[in-house]
């Protein structure tokens, strides 16, 4: 399918500013259309992003701020949706923390010192954001300009849970055993871990903020791997305490997967708006989570390498379910994977927006 | 912690054969203490298991039928649990259809022709069950030999959609993408797929059941990965005809792990007990199930690693959610991992069997 120029995006109806439908859905203000975008919208399913990684790695292309903000606009431009998001990553943070992060292709991040007792929390640097992170305030001031008000920006962190899981797993990990073991058997190491975590986060959001972020997503992409039971104890905590922390004023989306019972906790833990994967119903998770917050998402990321046709049946689905609430962002219900093609992620956005409008 | 001999099991109250806890919860009848068994309590977490495995590899020793039944009918008696399941896999009954299905050390298995397309599924060998996995059936006669009425044998298999990501995906996955792919995009041959699959498990847990099972699981360990929309479309109507083809009679466990927004659909799809895991809660899944089937579950297995002090209030809380409802079996939410101690699986039982006295 090719795109039918913009006449899908109702460009006319863009208000300036604090009134654009990004913001007012996390608001839960009345907004002309629904809004969209799609987590990992800067990736390599886009010919743009590939051609600009070819010359760089992952890392070095997170600390070149004039081709972050690049690939940040570009990504949004192309495909006409109403947020950008910076391009960085989860584990920026844990660079000057000093535990060797690597990102090896294909393999994901991999932490060469990874977390294990009191010793090892002992052992990590103590950072100051505004120096070893600034290229990213950098990236939010070259992306806002890029943008040029068209469209907010949105910047982002790792929540606490899903930081220390890298951390204490060296990477990725399906189960999370080392994790909750350190968790169940060593409660003082994991509080001493997660109260580090939230206070480098905080200031690491706190600067995003200061430097022009219009609201930032917490990703607690696996947080869903734990029990309500031990979600509440060991996490929900420390997410209210970093929650808190931000500067008020700028909403706060807060996301994971695999948290169909966790919806109430997360929302507990603080935010604006609460992000859903494809494993709930939104209107079943928006009735639980009541009137106080607004929705994101939830469309299974894997739906776009169906045709046009069964992406626009879904997108209808999705809003069907989303409804004329207001507070409701369409997105993904995780990141755009990497061999998706780039038509139909325009597809989504166009069912969206043809789909969506008051 | 070590075990104070037999003391806590309530022997004595054994009823015979039918009568045993196990089945009657399954078939929702009062029972004076709730029955406890483990997902992969015959497994590397425990000593004896290890020494068989010494001499053979995990194929081998499926294939040993005198020794699998030892296997499964010393993890019973070791643990004191209330139920044996046989030893063998969710994948056997792909060792015969010919895809080159392999075990690698610590890697799980790996298939090396997967099924990717049309003639894939044509390519397919056809399986007599009673031909190629005959030793299972040796298996399921030797251990009820060996139980000796004790406690009832559970057979199982895995269910369409699980066995169908693993053929597709050539071993295990965190996103099942291709998987959804070919959903989405070829739908005939993810329907022939799935139906070669329903012939095969139907005819594989019919031979269980005619050599002498009590029970049956279904394990649908991956199905979580679905979005509800998807498991109704893709999954359900299998999943569905597979169970209405078993034997009557024999009750059936549907288990899925991720499964909190799919659990009315699983019921709906078949089972007499639906397992959870530990991502619901018991109480709330329960009610949303209905009183049409009881449920089964759900310990997060990583619990026990922590003390036996904290495995006990865990267990503890477990049935204070589980209630007096009759149909309730205590298991973990998947199953035992390698390096759990077995003084801890000895806890989580004892604990069921002391505070789920009636």
């Amino acid at each position: 399918m090719t795109r039918s120029a913009q006449s899908q995006r109702p460009e006319a109806s863009l208000p300036p500013a604090a009134e654009h439908p990004f913001l007012l859905a996390c608001r839960r203000e009345e907004s002309p259309f629904t809004p969209v975008w799609l987590m990992r919208q800067a990736g390599r399913y886009l010919p743009e992003y590939r051609r600009v990684r070819e010359r760089l790695s992952f890392l070095e292309l997170c600390g070149r701020s004039d081709l972050a903000a690049e690939v940040t606009v570009t990504a949004a431009e192309r495909l006409g949706v109403d947020a950008a998001i910076i391009f960085a990553d989860i584990l920026l943070p844990l660079v000057p923390m000093g535990v060797g992060l690597r990102y090896e292709k294909g393999d994901g991040p991999r932490i060469e010192q990874p977390i294990r007792m009191a010793a090892d929390v002992d052992r990590l640097t103590p950072v100051s954001v505004e120096e070893s992170l600034a290229f990213v305030a950098e990236t939010v001031r070259l992306s806002r300009a890029g943008l040029n008000g068209k469209v907010p920006l949105i910047g982002f962190a790792g929540a606490p849970f899903t930081v220390a899981s890298y951390l204490i797993e060296g990477g990725s990990s399906r189960m999370h055993v080392t994790t909750k073991v350190l968790m169940q058997r060593d409660a003082l190491t994991w509080q001493r871990l997660m109260e580090r975590i939230v206070d480098v986060t905080a200031d690491y959001l706190n600067m995003q903020i200061a430097a022009g972020v219009d609201a930032v997503q917490l990703f607690d992409s696996w947080v869903g791997c734990l029990s309500p039971r031990d979600y509440q104890r060991h996490v929900l905590p420390y997410t209210k305490r970093l929650i808190s922390a931000l500067r008020p004023g700028v909403p706060v989306i807060h996301f994971g997967t695999m948290t169909g019972s966790l919806l109430e906790l997360m929302r507990d833990a603080g935010g604006d708006v609460v992000g859903l994967d494809w494993r709930v119903e939104i209107d079943e998770a928006w009735q639980r989570l009541g009137p106080e917050v607004g929705v994101q998402g939830n469309l299974d990321p894997a739906l776009l390498f169906a045709d046009a046709a069964e992406i626009r049946r879904a997108v209808r689905e999705m809003l069907a379910r989303a409804g004329s609430r207001p507070g409701y962002i369409a997105n993904l219900g995780h990141g755009v994977l990497p061999e998706t093609p780039v038509d139909n992620v325009l597809a989504f956005v166009d069912a969206v927006h043809e789909y969506g409008r008051r």
